[in-house]
């Protein structure tokens, strides 16, 4: 973007670091932050919903009773007492584990990143949903991994084309290190991996060998039923879990976590100990009384009555507003329904007008290692108010029906089919 | 140290993980938080002096008034109130920067690691001092770096020792990366640099176009005079800044940064978002309001005269009891002194000796990347009261006079020259 500059340093770099370059998700945040555009973009969840007065007053108990310890360094592993109470939050979705086998993060953008650098080669393929997490995509791109996308559609990632892919990577004798997937409440798609494929995709992943990466920061903010098992629950060997604390109680304190294989997990302290010494102990212990001391299940139910709300308001503002040849994925929970928009718009090319109109959202190649995406965009319905996620449906609206005609009146050459370069770079931090 | 294993991810790993192994360090650690053991060893703050009271209040305050702000995601940059507060304070060592080339990390660890990150592929050399940092050397080793040490004495880095290994590695056709340096209080050695050595190392640096790394977390805490102005005060261009607010507030936090050239620090942020999204916004806003509502300079004089107060009980008490043939640093401000033991005596063949006689130290072989330090260990007398400082020093004068006599009286085969293997590996998080 800023024209030819001459860095000095640019032969000094590691091999890695020639790859990176500015997220252009990162300077559309920017501009969706300003308060006259509503942002359908960011993920960021709706703080103002806890009980602020109760958090305040037992941070500063914390303080009181433990204040030495808890702003003291800690072990690398984390909290053995907040460990322990992980494993009753991953109870909830049916896994039984050990705390030993837990390993505390700085979110779960920590853990991708641990579980990259402990596996990852350069060269050697991941398996990710298409689309994908993009945060995650950030992490394997930095370990110069290659994604390859596998299909996925309503029910969650395709058994078939798992086993499709597996095939390619193995004609090609590429290396699979493992299978990245978000089974609940997918980030950016929506939709959930059904009961009867988590049998499938772990029987495929078995037979294989493959290990799989399971991350589940959204499995406990259904909005219509229980948490659904998750694929850690039907078997210990061959997953690797990621949680997070950032859905259910507050990303601010960063505190994640990875239960992993024994020996994973091994290499998994290692690996953090020489990246951050330590999770930070004030925010553990800030979360670890909160789950002992707060009201933290009931909690997740105003989050999850909360997001059903604006689901809502969503879903009912696209069915009455967007034009025909718009269909949209319908989430059972989490933050995010993907879009798919008429033919022949694309929604990087309709980004720069969708601002002007003051409607902010993710378009869908941000979610892609390989280019795809350009006919989809994210809309995150957990921050704005109701109101205002009509209001910005209704903009987003008249910016699609534009983009309609203009195709129909110049064709596809009229501006809506030459998307910039774009990849998985970095994630801007509110994406998560 | 478990005997032979079976890991099943074995063969799954990538290349970078095979060199991790659990640091001894690790293990001795267990040991030396047993309440009976005076621990030497730990380099915790003395988070205990801290105003408490006032920090819970401030606390509770922060929640009140920005609770979900700072309980959200934050900038993958840092906090920008923080960023320019972060530039107030280096003005402390003549540093004059802008808080946009200041990106806030997880400790100063993080900083470590994403520079390592940024600049190291696998081979390239790093310069660091003899001893060195064992944090730094596991964020080199994770790097898959060679660390080739320099020689340092009472007055820090050796000038002439720089240019010779410079000479050296260039002879090699190695690509020398960056000089890692901790030019106050050094850790472990407990040393600083020279004024005029200052200049020196820099006119050599620039010479040899060298990247400087300068991590100063303990600058602020020098017993007798003001602070120092930093190597990054002297010149802009090939200094990388490190500093941290865990030795002049609180670790618990996980509150560091880094000062970069502009290039580098875009770099820089690149990686941290692909690593851990962004810091921590709730410890950011702590520390943001700690200097802005807290006497946090008159909290740092409390804390050069708490220290201060147990360096000079534990350099009496090395005078008093440790046996002829020890000799030890004096250090003017931090939190260690580095200690040579009478010829022979290896202070990790000593190490289980000491811990039977309840006391801990670190060996000065987990300080060298090559084997070096076994005459020498790490003493820290930052978090034990004097009196436990007195205690552990007449506890160790025994071990060590027990080790001179068996070395008397069965010669050099004694037990005293078989060291384990040791190395950089991961740091435990006190060591910081």
């Amino acid at each position: 973007m800023a024209g030819v500059t001459l860095d000095p340093f640019r032969d000094r770099y590691a091999a890695r670091t020639h790859g990176m370059t500015a997220s252009e998700i990162r300077a559309l945040f920017a501009v969706a932050n300003r308060p006259e555009v509503v942002s359908l973009a960011g993920g960021s969840p709706f703080t103002a919903a806890l009980p602020l007065d109760s958090v305040g007053a037992m941070l500063g108990e914390l303080v009181a009773d433990r204040g030495p310890q808890a702003l003291n360094y800690g072990p690398g592993q984390g909290d053995p007492r907040l460990r322990e109470q992980i494993c009753e939050v991953m109870a909830l979705e049916g896994i039984s584990a050990s705390a030993e086998d837990v390993v505390v993060t700085v979110g779960s953008q920590q853990a991708l990143d641990l579980v990259s650098r402990v596996f990852l080669d350069p060269g050697d393929v991941v398996l990710a949903e298409a689309p994908s997490y993009v945060g995650a995509l950030g992490a394997f791109s930095a370990a110069q991994a290659e994604v390859v996308h596998v299909p996925m559609d309503d029910d969650g990632l395709i058994p078939a084309a798992l086993s499709a892919a597996l095939e390619r990577c193995a004609s090609r004798s590429k290396r699979v290190k493992f299978l990245y997937t978000v089974p609940n409440f997918h980030n950016p798609a929506g939709v959930s991996l059904s009961a009867p494929r988590r049998e499938q995709i772990l029987d495929i992943a078995s037979a294989a060998g493959l290990l799989v990466l399971e991350d589940n920061p959204y499995g406990l903010l259904g909005f219509d039923a229980d948490p659904v098992p998750a694929l850690r629950s039907r078997t210990e060997d061959d997953v690797i879990y990621l949680g997070s604390f950032s859905k259910t109680f507050a990303p601010g304190f960063r505190v994640g976590w990875v239960l992993a294989p024994h020996a994973v997990r091994e290499k998994l302290v290692l690996a953090s100990e020489a990246q951050v010494l330590c999770p930070p102990s004030f925010s553990q212990s800030a979360v670890s009384r909160y789950l002992e001391t707060q009201p933290w299940q009931q909690q997740i139910k105003v989050f999850r009555e909360l997001y059903r709300e604006r689901r809502d308001a969503l879903l009912s503002a696209m069915a009455q507003h967007f034009p025909a040849g718009c269909s949209w994925t319908r989430p059972d929970g989490g933050f995010y329904s993907w879009v798919t928009l008429p033919p022949g718009v694309h929604s990087k090319v309709m980004q720069p007008r969708a601002l002007a109109a003051r409607v902010a959202y993710v378009p869908g190649t941000g979610f892609y290692a390989d280019r795809q995406g350009g006919e989809n965009m994210r809309l995150a319905y957990c921050f704005p108010t109701p109101d205002r996620i009509r209001e910005g449906v209704r903009r987003l609206a008249v910016v699609i029906e534009a983009e309609v005609e203009l195709l129909e009146t110049f064709g596809p050459g009229s501006g809506a089919g030459t998307p910039g370069r774009t990849g998985p770079q970095a994630a801007p931090p509110d994406l998560a």
